[in-house]
């Protein structure tokens, strides 16, 4: 299947806003996590219905509402009616192809983008399409699949003295933010320092194997270039923002998270280049070995070849042929032959062909 | 006959605003569609003239003019004047070899694109320019031949309690430029999940027929690409225009255009260069394949040269060969001759030559 | 003589705005053509001396004045006094070597750019420079020799009822100006019909004359572009200007003209890059066929090589070996032979070597 | 370890600002250093305890605290107290794999970059982290190890007629970035010396060593490029850069740097061009020397193949063949054979082939 | 002696603007040439001391000091009071790997360049910094070494009647960096001119002398882009300078030179794009040729192959062959030899690999 465009429906022109699933469905039943907080309590909880909802956008306690799954259409238009979320966002939240973008709109902010995790059996990276609406005090997140990075975030939330309990939702959105940063940064690592080494078994050891491993992480580095570039024109237009849902405190945080971004696209594009120096230096270290062995093996043809000669010369039938007759012809032959190899090798060996 | 760049009538100098047909006529006769409606009814008529369409611009439904077929002079100057089009708009219209772009008039907008579509047999894609004209509560869209990937826009239509019928002439438009980059993201995720699947089989088995069948993959990216950049480039247009023939309830559909716009401009460059490396590693495999046969072949006859060296050295005719004449001289040398043969296959494959 | 930069006078510093013509002299003496119109007149000489010309600027009518051949200083003069030129222009108009570009003043308009032409013959583009000025109701042109594009142009002027007759000066330099571009089109088109057609020689037929062909077809590319993406820039500098000597009538061709531009400019870039793949096909196409025959002549030798092993073996002159005096020896030895042989061959068109 | 990306602390999710330090501890027990002048005094102390340093920003003197080692969280955050750092900056010194950046705060400036010095041993670029702030009249610096470029820096601090003693804490920040500056250039510099030489050893003498030789300068110089880009940015920032604690007076200095800056980036954008080029011509070279020594090898071997055919058909034991009974049949035939191989030889000799 | 990035002095953190000469030391005393004039009257001296300049500033004529030789510290501090240089500048011009740049002062303008010369022995560039400092009527030149390309300036102050004489020090400068660029194309077209012949040579006659060649080429077409780049930056930035000290009269000539600025860089970048062009070119031929070689040896080789093996077939001593006996199975085999060589060079011929 093709990992790099997602398969929509074939149907084209359809009405925009229709709640189709557009990818693999990871996941049974969609499974609703509400955690309230403010700075004096913490209700965290797996909710069945939405309908518990409604008084979380009255309360001034900041909420945090974690969708796992996204292919029940019913689920999905009951939470868009609830948050008043238009039915353009909600069919980007659905369709898990979407480029990752933020979208404002004067009391909302939308992002969608990628989390990365890196499959270590095959080597390969998964993409998760995160999506998450801000509006007021609330902040509801949209994954595909049970499981993410976020449980360090739970985890600090817990925690009653920590800033997070004590800023708002657009706080928390940067953190979650910030978490998928640094998993990108963290994923990119662990690609990099196995890059890094490619470079001496390149030039030591070029086997199949390794040009198949170089291939792959260039592939890999190409998918997740693909997930981060626009993350962080996410991130350059978050800082921008005049919006007022992101509060001026903010600000720094964000800031902050740019430079990161910045370093993410960097090392991927260093990477990415180094992986092509080592698909060239690969290219070269096989070429020069086969170069070795053909020039090794033709010299050692090319020794015989006088040698093969003169004994071809002396088994010729000819009736008057005096060396044939000499006493000591067939050693001296002999003796000959040996000082032609000598005399060569040591030719070949001067111009430094062996 | 020249695909990447149209012929032109080559009298060159010719007045601008000349409404010569500029490509490949695609049908016999135009065929004229009007489908005219609000939110209360809907008419769908084929026309034979446009006398019937006077009453088009005074009423208050929306009418959507389609016209397939634009190689008929006196047709296309008579819409001319019917909608007060500038010759300028009309010769882009009729010359096919028009690139992609939008302009602005104080009361239109005129749109010119192209339509992709992938001629399965031939893996070839095939490119029809469609032009719209937005004026007022009419549209008039152009196309080169009959059939499109509008007819999921005209069942919406008809359904009554459609967005569509709601919205007017602009939402319309809209509508159909969605079509028209919707259609574009399945033509390159058609060819894009061939594509990918080129990464093995360049390195497991790679055929010439492969290579050709990449080149192809990398001249359709390049036809794709020439049609697709500027059509952004268009939707950029558009989102930034202030022109009010476009009402604002469409900007964030636009919005959502330019997205889908960024994407398919995205898959398209990374399918080239996913083809650029399939290329590379074609020809790294192919070359690898080769050098393994020739080292075989070498190795193979290398073994032979001493082997026949010495067969010509006992086939020699000197009187005195003393060898010659022992008793087991044949065997012995036989001998002699297995193991020269053993000893340089072990060094051989030590080496691993083999 | 190099193409791409052309020869300066050697001797460097000398006065700026010395009419010394640079370039190679392709006319005898300069022929001057005035033409000069209105909606109800049309005059058309070719005129020996400038003095004639003085009514020129008074009257009400739009006057072209054509001058064909740069290398009579005092013409240069003359003209530069007579419509008020500054030295740095008239230097500009005389140097051949001059790129195209766009300069304004207060009531002047200076433009000078390529026309190309293609010597079918010697499969070049020949670039030709024209420069004009736009002054009041007047433009002058300068060319290098006689023989232009333009003769559709001067058609169109005859034609009483024709809106180059109705509009003024500016309209006709834009005129000229559609017409030099119509012909880089067609330039580009005739050249790139050609190119697409190599895709498939390439790969057919790769001969080195196809290789001396796509090397010429790159150079001029490279040439056609030195010319061409300046002359965009002049577009887009003359689409911008607030100079009012360019009518807001003429905006609009103006706009199409820069839409011509860009598709030139894009059918260059385009074509490039396609001959680029056709060089690396080239390459990768001869290396496959050269490396087909030495595939097959090694393993055409190998096959050999243990037979002629075999019949050395038998052609010793050892006292006792046994076969030599078998009855059947020989067509044994025929047998085996014969049996390896297969063998080998069964085994390299297994490994699909042959 | 992976050079290009530092190792993070793996629990992705922590909190924001946590003072956990990133890197490898290059140092025992951190080193503080005040020193602390105005233009009639200067007092230079290692203090132990940042108790005596509260006088510090009150005095009208300027202040330089430089501390060496940065894994000690106590003294970090002891620090941050002290001259009010936000947990974020202390975050980014203390965490060695930050990207260079500039932040301005209303009445502070933050500074972190790499200097750069060149292991002369391993041929390898060093990095190490420096961090700057500037707040009022005092400057902290934060380093990873004791010893740096900056002792010229403390000498002219010593004559007390200098410009720095005059000047403030942000000319003391503009001496320092100035020596990194310098810096750079110097180990650009080194290297530049080295990877001009090349040009000659590559064509002359291409062995293994050079390669990786070549390879390891192109490593590090993607290394400096990784650290002296940012670095640009921020000189380019700080040029533009409106907040008050930048006076006036350092501008010009301000953009000497930036000078310098462009200059470094440039020159490590050429040396990487050249070190691409001198690949290729190694590689060039390599081949050319491997095919002259096959061509050789081939050519000789050529010679004596219709030699040994002519001396194998005199080797044959037809009952009737008359040449062999000729009386100087024999030398006959080594006559032919010498006049074959001499005709041969001035063949190959005239097509320039040996 | 690395040419492309120039010697500092190794003490990183000199104060900045220390007067140490960085470079080569090209000539033994400084000369300094003091031209004065108006469109009155012209004196041109050589001086000894800088004492009969004090008068300079003060009068109302135009007064250009040019100094050959930058290495004697007193003299440049000396210069530097007498102008109000600031020591910055004085910095910039004696170190001459400075990058070319221009800096503007509220009443000085401080430019310094490369001036270009062809050793057309070594076809070697070598570059000499020009420094410019026009302070109101003063223009004060810095060169390297005696020798410039401006005597035709000189010739032409000489000229009463000339512009130079009319118009102030603003105006020779725009004509001293006239002269530079005009230099800068004649250097580049001279390189061009051989550049452009190489195109023959690469495909006719690939010698390793012409890779040299091109290689040497690439080497110095990198140093004048090196040079030739930051100068067209400095022309745009004075084109757009509102420094008073330029008067508007000078206006139109900054911005033909900043056309002139354009065509050099686009020059240098096409050269460049050829060069690499012929390097790709050299290659091919190179291999073609090779390849040639190799086929036809391999072909010949082929063809007594199964010759040889007949041979060695009747040179088996077998008992009973009865083929031996025939009265005429020598000339049969000879024939059948023929035959098979006959066939197989017509074979090889049909298959166009001779």
């Amino acid at each position: 299947m093709a990992r790099f465009l997602k398969k929509r429906d074939q149907e084209t022109g359809r009405s925009p806003g229709s709640l189709i699933f557009v990818g693999q469905q990871k996941t049974d039943t969609p499974r609703l996590r509400l955690i309230d907080y403010d700075q004096e309590m913490l209700k965290d909880d797996f909710i069945d219905s939405l309908d518990t909802l409604s008084a979380c956008t009255d309360s001034q306690s900041t909420s945090w509402l974690n969708i796992d799954g996204l292919h029940v259409p019913d689920l999905m238009s009951q939470v868009g009616n609830l948050f008043d979320l238009s039915s353009l966002i909600l069919e980007d939240i659905v369709n898990t192809g979407q480029r990752p973008k933020l979208e404002e709109f004067p009391d909302a902010l939308f992002v969608t983008l990628k989390m990365l995790s890196l499959d270590e059996e095959l080597g390969r990276i998964n993409a998760e399409q995160l999506s998450a609406v801000l509006t007021g005090n609330c902040l509801i997140t949209f994954q595909e699949k049970p499981g993410d990075v976020f449980d360090p975030v739970r985890e600090r939330l817990r925690r009653q003295s920590g800033r997070l309990r004590r800023l708002g939702a657009d706080y928390l959105l940067y953190t979650l933010l910030d978490c998928v940063f640094e998993n990108y940064l963290k994923v990119v690592e662990i690609l990099g320092e196995r890059i890094e080494e490619f470079d001496e078994e390149v030039l030591g050891n070029p086997t199949p194997d390794l040009l198949e491993e170089i291939n792959l992480y260039r592939r890999e580095m190409a998918y997740i270039r693909k997930a981060v570039r626009p993350a962080r024109e996410i991130i350059l237009k978050l800082a921008k923002t005049e919006n007022e849902i992101i509060t001026p405190q903010i600000a720094p945080f964000i800031r902050d998270l740019h430079d990161m971004a910045e370093q993410v696209v960097d090392a991927v594009d260093i990477y990415r280049e180094m992986l092509n120096d080592h698909l060239n230096s690969y290219n070269m270290a096989v070429t020069n070995r086969l170069n070795d062995v053909m020039k090794f093996l033709t010299v050692f043809a090319t020794i015989f070849i006088p040698l093969s000669f003169l004994a071809g010369v002396y088994g010729m039938n000819f009736e008057i042929m005096p060396e044939l007759h000499y006493r000591n012809g067939y050693f001296i032959l002999l003796g000959i032959m040996g000082t032609v190899a000598a005399v060569m090798l040591a030719y070949f060996k001067k111009r430094k062909w062996i």
